[in-house]
């Protein structure tokens, strides 16, 4: 059985608090008496407290746009502040797509999303961005190694899909949980190969994380999943880059 | 709190098997001394028990690949059954992709997948393939018809992504569920407009569920997922279709 339990929610984070306490505090309101968490939970983090509380935040006033900035944000032709859009440029290797108001680009941890993760909802004060974590796996080892238990970390963002609507949550960073359960090879219940079979647990997880949050406005941001321990390891493991498929793969840039 | 629970593996089905029947009878397996489904409660199937009681299987040796079918394996260049590359244009208004032994395609619900969601996996017999349901939501529907109390239905298949390693389990047919929730408009906790939040709570949904199956050698084909009241809607609504991003949306076919 799976369960998926949101913490209650955290006081605002701001730059350099202390969020393994902040989680731990929040974990013992959950389940008053409880101390820490357990090495066979998984607690999927909404990837902006991380950013955070590690100050990967930028003030709107602090940005001036680059001519490739105005430029792209006059070709977008929606309702982007360009300074926005420097913002995004300067976390990306690559635009993807730039049309009709909507900007993707890839990040330079290879992730392919809109407006390489830079958000602007869910700021404390107006005219800041969030950015990604500068390296997410780095940050989910870290957490992991800072919360008494050491549960598996996965840090989760929203992305969305190029053929469906809506978004989904995904790992952007992950320590101590097996991004992929690889079946290709192995055989079905009738003994034939199983083919195209290889699940994204970890995003999996993310999104039934999300699941279980209230809702957007909710100030939810961290889940306790359990039932996954057969894709816990000791190990922190290959991390959320083992999810990225690299450019010379990409069949859709 | 979000639950999801693999019911007890269903007997192999047969076209014209009783679906809901066996479902039935596997819900109490799993709790003894329970009947039926309650309302607020949604049942995820693997699509490939739906197809298989509803005969959508196609046997190998009954296909005649065409000129085209042939062309494209060869052009594939992997190591494809020209007779299931037959099968998966059948099934496909369009070819998006066809590279490196990859074949992916618009099927005629709209879904964007590989090979047209047709599969050789799972199957009872040798050289013969599963197909996506005909009329998937129709599918979703007519089983939470079928079942005692009435549960939602999302009818779930594995798709890979553009951009990420692995699939996760997406909604192909939804009856009784919402598939987006859509906070677009609605304010953060700081009363700041949320942009780009559409969360694609069926795929979640699906996703979730396909984390409490054993494996994929597990034989379990339905997942009981509750804690998504707030989702589950006494009209069928718009089922997996309101998923679907239109050809003329579509950035990157």
């Amino acid at each position: 059985m799976i369960t998926a339990r949101a913490l209650p929610g955290l006081p605002e984070v701001r730059a350099g608090d202390d969020l393994a306490a902040l989680l731990t505090t929040a974990r013992g309101a959950l389940d008053p008496g409880t101390s820490g968490f357990a090495a066979e939970e998984v607690l999927v983090v909404a990837h902006k407290v991380v950013s955070k509380a590690e100050g990967r935040t930028v003030a709107l006033a602090d940005v001036e746009p680059s001519a490739r900035a105005r430029e792209l944000t006059e070709r977008l032709g929606g309702d982007k502040d360009p300074r926005h859009v420097e913002v995004v440029l300067r976390e990306s290797v690559e635009v993807v797509r730039a049309e009709g108001g909507i900007l993707i680009t890839r990040t330079h941890h290879g992730f392919v999303c809109a407006n390489a993760g830079v958000d602007a909802s869910n700021v404390a004060r107006d005219g800041e961005l969030i950015l990604l974590p500068a390296d997410p796996d780095g940050s989910a080892r870290a957490l992991r190694a800072a919360l008494p238990g050491h549960p598996a970390i996965v840090i989760a963002d929203s992305f969305g899909r190029a053929w469906r609507h809506g978004q989904c949550d995904v790992a952007v960073g992950i320590a101590g949980l097996a991004p992929l359960e690889d079946w290709r090879g192995r055989t079905d219940a009738h003994g034939r190969e199983l083919r195209a079979t290889w699940i994204a647990t970890a995003d999996q997880a993310a999104s039934a994380a999300d699941l279980a949050r209230g809702g957007k406005d909710a100030g939810e941001p961290a889940v306790l999943v359990t039932g996954l321990e057969r894709h816990v390891t000791v190990e922190n493991g290959p991390g959320a880059q083992a999810l990225v498929r690299i450019r010379a793969e990409d069949l859709f840039s």
